[in-house]
C-alpha cells in the first residue's frame, strides 16, 4: 500500500541492517558485561545475587536500577589488591549514595568527591574525611569552607585562584591542608573526544608544558597552610591498557625531579587519576586490572630508577570501572511497531519506560549498551530492532540498531547492562519522568538504596 | 619557561582565534535573544523587569534561573493573535512548572503534555484537562487512565498498539475520547539531527508513505470509544519559515481527502506541531511569528481550495519560541584561569557555578548560546574565552569560543539567555550539584516559582 507519490527523501537514508544474532545468542548474558551474580535461571528469567529482576520490577515499579552489592565490593577488593587499598580512591562522581559510601569505606577504600554535595553526601554517611579526596575545576568558598573543618585528607588544587582561596581557608581554621596539583601532562589516551582530558586545551590542571604546573607547586609551597604531597593527572576515560597512565607518569615524574633538585621538596604521591575502562557491549574487552596494574608500577619503577628517585606512592581514582558493571536497568516494554525506513526495509522500534532520564550516555557520547530480555528466554527470529524511550524527542535511543529476537513484546522486561556509572549520577527529570528508584541485591535480599521520585517531591517544590 | 621537551602532541590542535567584539558590543543585550524587560541600567548592571540580577543572585543564590513573566505571556498573545488562542498548544515539555501552567491558562492557550507527570502538574495547577492535548510515544496505562479520567481533551495516537489500549481505557471509563493520528509526512526541516523529527526512520507517529498512517485512522474510525478529530505532524525544531510545514501540511491534507472520499469521515484539526525558531545567539535571527503564520495559513488555504475541502483549523505547538526567550541563568565566576593552547597563543578559562547539570544543551546538541556580564559594565581588552562549568568532566563547557573582555574576574555575575527552553527541564544533580532556583519577575517584584534543591532533598530519598 506504498503511495510512490509520498516516498519521502529521507527513505534511502542509509538503513544498515545489523549484524545477524541468534536467539540462543540474544539469550546469553555476557559476563564481562552483566554483574557478577547475575544469571539467567532454567525459566529464563534473569535473576541478581539470588533476586528476580521480574519480582523486583513488580514491587519496585520500573524502571529500576539494580546493583549486584558484591559484585561492586568484589571490585573494590580487586582495585585494593592491584594498588593497595589506600592508594585507590572511588570516584564518586560514577554513583554515589550514603549507601555506596559505606560500601567504599567498609572495603578500607579511599573516596574522591568533585563537589561540595558529594562531600555532603560521603559525610551524611559518616565516611572518614581523612580519607577523602576533593576535586574540582571551580571549588566554591563553601566547598573549602567544608572541605577545611570537615579534615578532608587532600585536596586537588586546579586553578591560581583557588590556592590562595584554600590557603586563607586552612589558615582561618587554623590547620595545614594537604594538597596535590594536577597537572596536564599533554597525554591523551584514545578515547571519546568528551571524554578525554588530558590534552592541554581544557579546564583541567596546570600545563606541565607551559611551566604554570611548576608554578601551582611553587605557590602551594610557599603558602603557609597548604602542604604539597603529590601531584595528580588523569589522562582520559574508557582506557584499557597502561601505555597512556605510565607516558603521564614518566612526564610527571619529571617534575617530582626538579621539585627535589631545585627546591629541596620530596613528593610522596603520584595521582595517575581515573579511566580505567569497562566492557559496555559483548564484542568489546574489559580491562584486566591486576596486568594493567603491574604493568603500569613496574614501568614507573622502571622510569624513577633511571631518575635516580624513590618510587612515589602510586594512586588511582577508578569510578567507572568499579561502578559500571555492577548494575543494570530493567524497563517495561511498552509499545512496539514496525517502521518503513526504506520501501522495502522495516525496522522494529521498542519503545521502553524510561529513556534519555535515567541514561543519557548514548544521546550525550554515542555510547552503547548490552541490552536482553530478562524475564524470559526470548523464542522469536532476529530482526532489525532500534530501542527508544518514552521521551518526547527522537534523539531519546537507547540502542540504535541491533538484531533481536521479534518476540520482545509489551510487557516483556528488559535491561541494559553496565548502567552503574554515569546514569543514575546523570539522571534528570525531562519531561517530569521521575528518577526511578534504586535498589541493591545481595544474597536473594533486595534494599532500596535511592527511593523512586513521586510527584509530590516536583509538585513540593513548586509555587 | 616552555619546556619544548614537554611540549604536547595536542598543542597545535587547531587553535581558533574567535572573531573580536569590542567591549561596547559585549556590554548590549541584543534585543532578539534576551527577554523582553531585559535593560543594563545607568550603573552598568542588568535589571529584568526592574529586579536587579545581582540583587536576585544575592538573595536567591547562583546558578539562578529568572524568568520575565511578560515577556512570556506576551509570547502567548503574539502566537494567539496569530493563529486563535484556541489553536496554541503550549508545549509544556520545554518548561513547565505549576506557575507557568496558570500563566498559558490565563492567556487561554491550549496545553500539550508528554507524559503522566507533565499532565499531573497540568492538574495541581487547574489547568482545564478539556484544554490539554496529551502526546507520548510509550504512552503507559497509568497515563492513558489518568488521561480519560481527567477528562483530556485530545489524545495524540502514536503507535497501534495504543489505539486499542486507550479505547480500552475509555470503554471502561464510559466515555468516546477524541484523538489525532501523528503522521509522519517524511518532510524533514534542516535542523540538528537529533531534534530532526519528520523524517520515517524515527520512533513517532504512523509513515504517510507506507499506508500506516492510513491504518491507523481507520484502526480509530472503527474504535468504539475514540473520536478522531484530526491528523498531527512535526517538522522538527528550530524551523524559521513557513515552507517545512506547509510541505507537510500538503502532503497531510491528502489523507484528509482520501478519508473522507473513501470513508465519509471530515477531519476537523490538522495540527503541525511546534519547531518555531529562536535566536540564541546575537547574529541568529528570530522567526516572525505574524508572518510565518500569515504564509502558512495562506499556503493551506490555497491548497484547500486546489483540494476543494474546507480548510481544517490549524493547531500549532510552540514550546520552546514562547518559553526559550523570556529566561536567563545567572551564574557566579569562579576561577579564571589562562590555558596555554599552542605555544603562543592562550586561551582564558572563566568557570562558572552551574553548568552541563542546568543547561546540558551545549554538550547535548552543540548549542550555542549569548552570554554577558550583568553586575556591571566591561572596560576590558576582546580575549579569547572559553566559559566552562563546575562539572567533574572536560565537556563540560558553556561557550566554546568567544572573544570577551579580560576584565571578567572572580565573583562577577555572568548570565546566559535564552534559557527557558529544555535547559532547567532537563537539567540533573550531575556531581551531586543540586538543581537551581527558579524566579519569575514582574513590575519590579520577583516570586520563587520553583525552590533551590537541597542537600535534604537527596539525602532524604536515601537509604
Amino acid at each position: 500500500m506504498v503511495d510512490s507519490r509520498l516516498i519521502p527523501e529521507t527513505y534511502d537514508r542509509g538503513f544498515q541492517q545489523p549484524t545477524p544474532r541468534s536467539v540462543e545468542e540474544f539469550n546469553e548474558l555476557p559476563a564481562h558485561v552483566w554483574p557478577k551474580n547475575a544469571t539467567r535461571t532454567s525459566n529464563g528469567a534473569v535473576d541478581i545475587a539470588g533476586c528476580s529482576l521480574a519480582e523486583l520490577a513488580d514491587t519496585y515499579g520500573t524502571p529500576l536500577f539494580v546493583v549486584d552489592e558484591d559484585d561492586f565490593r568484589s571490585r573494590c577488593r580487586a582495585m585494593a589488591a592491584a594498588f593497595g587499598a589506600e592508594n585507590v580512591h572511588y570516584a564518586a562522581k560514577a554513583f554515589l549514595t550514603k549507601e555506596i559510601a559505606r560500601w567504599v569505606n567498609s572495603e578500607g577504600l579511599h573516596l574522591d568527591v568533585a563537589s561540595l554535595g558529594e562531600l555532603q553526601v560521603a559525610l551524611a554517611a559518616s565516611f572518614p574525611a581523612e580519607r577523602i579526596t576533593a576535586h574540582g575545576n571551580n571549588k566554591t568558598q563553601d566547598y573549602l569552607e567544608q572541605i577545611v573543618t570537615a579534615g578532608v585528607g587532600v585536596v586537588v588544587l586546579d586553578a591560581p585562584g583557588e590556592i590562595t582561596l584554600l590557603n586563607e581557608c586552612a589558615e582561618q581554621a587554623g590547620v595545614t591542608q594537604s594538597v596535590m596539583v594536577r597537572v596536564k601532562p599533554g597525554i591523551e589516551a584514545h578515547t571519546h573526544e568528551m571524554i578525554a582530558t588530558a590534552h592541554e586545551d581544557q579546564k583541567f590542571g596546570f600545563s606541565l608544558a607551559s611551566g604554570s604546573a611548576r608554578a601551582a607547586c611553587e605557590a602551594a609551597i610557599e603558602a603557609g597552610n597548604l602542604d604539597l604531597v603529590g601531584l595528580h593527572c588523569h589522562v582520559g576515560s574508557q582506557v584499557f591498557d597502561a601505555e597512556g597512565f605510565s607516558q603521564a607518569a614518566e612526564r610527571v615524574l619529571q617534575l617530582f625531579v626538579q621539585l627535589y633538585e631545585d627546591r629541596g621538596v620530596r613528593l610522596s604521591t603520584l595521582d595517575l587519576g581515573g579511566g580505567f575502562g569497562i566492557a559496555y557491549t559483548a564484542s568489546s574487552r574489559a580491562l584486566d586490572v591486576t596486568s594493567v596494574a603491574e604493568d603500569l608500577i613496574h614501568r614507573v619503577d622502571r622510569r624513577c630508577e633511571k631518575l635516580s628517585i624513590e618510587r612515589p606512592r602510586i594512586m588511582v581514582e577508578p569510578g567507572r570501572s568499579i561502578a559500571g558493571p555492577t548494575t543494570v536497568t530493567v524497563y517495561r516494554v511498552g509499545q512496539v511497531k514496525d517502521v518503513h525506513v526504506t520501501d522495502t526495509q522495516t525496522r522494529r522500534y521498542v519503545a521502553v519506560d524510561g529513556g534519555m532520564s535515567d541514561n543519557v550516555r548514548p544521546a550525550l557520547y554515542q555510547a552503547e549498551y548490552d541490552l536482553r530480555m530478562v524475564n524470559r528466554n526470548a523464542t522469536g527470529n532476529p530482526t532489525a530492532t532500534r530501542v527508544v524511550g518514552s521521551h518526547c524527542e527522537s534523539g531519546d535511543i537507547l540502542i540504535t540498531n541491533e538484531s533481536y529476537p521479534d518476540d520482545i513484546a509489551t510487557g516483556d522486561l528488559v535491561a541494559t547492562a553496565a548502567t552503574g556509572a554515569y546514569c543514575y549520577a546523570m539522571s534528570s527529570r525531562y519531561n517530569m519522568m521521575l528518577r526511578p528508584a534504586v535498589v541493591s541485591v545481595k544474597d536473594g535480599q533486595a534494599k532500596v538504596m535511592v527511593q523512586r521520585e513521586t510527584i509530590e517531591d516536583v509538585l513540593g517544590k513548586q509555587l
